[in-house]
């Protein structure tokens, strides 16, 4: 199907194969996608920072690192990262969030009502919506456990590279809040590599 | 009820109504504790690590820290704590965990096991079990991302003291794992203080 583009502030989702490989893109630099995975035969499995901290022992992730499961099943590893600072940490940014961080702006549903409507469609609903995989985000972690949501590092064509270790539905977006992508809002490109 | 003790490598689930206090305890010192909390009218409502990290602003949650639900509402205030280093990050030790972590070693459904089997009889299943709140668990995060797991700081007696700010069901374990206790296992005290 070619390379695809997520408009600004918005969501989608699609079916990954087994062995499909997902490229997420950053087309024009200082963006961030948030991305969910779930089990495509039992959405009921759904992708886990904790699961994925657990293993990876860390938590930067970048190439090499397998994203799990709640059920401690590899959902999907990164093989290629050409920016190497990601997110596991924060859930994606809503309507409640958006209220409590941006008083008097603009209230967005943001990437949380994103992927809510763009996952119903597979039976997935609100309060299936785990922490996301929020590539490209940048939150260091001090010393002290604080922590601030920084402009992402990525450089206009930056990407990651993940294979699907399972069938999977997957949820992206390009980000809508105003702090994670340096004030501006872009568009993620993706594309899927299909294994056959 | 006074103060309950919940034995080593076991679990247990109890209702706790909004504006109680739940006292959990250390009573021999390094042990750890793993705290989840539910909405009691409607159980799709969970304790979230990425919801509580957005509005905390830190990973390390201590007195006056508020822990909230996938729904961004609030279910527990930490009012008192003796120790000061828990663990947000981590999902409770389970059959695969202790297969990836101790090999050789005998095999325990682990903390996830024995939330399961306590929270069942209120309609939560496993797949319900997101990252639970590890009181006294000590993990710390070095400035590369590693994350390690510590034996806890908690000294005999030590204690955390949470208010609900919601009716809640409360699951809460004394740790099965080898390495989050320093390698014992010893009993949980805990004790609710009603409002009313």
């Amino acid at each position: 199907m070619g390379r695809q583009s997520i408009p600004p502030r918005s969501g989608t989702a699609f079916r990954l194969s087994a062995g499909d490989t997902l490229w997420v893109i950053d087309p024009e630099g200082v963006q961030v996608a948030d991305l969910l995975a779930y089990n495509a035969n039992d959405v009921r499995e759904v992708i886990s920072n904790g699961r994925t901290f657990d293993y990876a022992e860390t938590i930067k992730l970048t190439t090499g690192h397998v994203l799990y499961s709640n059920r401690s099943r590899p959902m999907l590893t990164i093989v290629e990262d050409t920016v190497g600072t990601h997110d596991f940490l924060l859930t994606p940014c809503s309507k409640a969030t958006f209220e409590h961080f941006y008083p008097g702006q603009p209230v967005h549903r943001g990437c949380f009502g994103n992927l809510a409507e763009a996952l119903a469609p597979y039976g997935i609903s609100e309060d299936d919506i785990p922490v996301a995989f929020n590539c490209f985000m940048n939150v260091p972690v001090g010393a002290d456990g604080a922590i601030t949501v920084q402009p992402p590092l990525s450089k206009a064509g930056d990407f990651l590279r993940l294979r699907a270790e399972m069938d999977l539905i997957i949820g992206l977006t390009a980000c809508s809040a105003y702090a994670s992508n340096g004030g501006s809002f872009k568009p993620i490109d993706y594309e899927v590599e299909q294994a056959n």
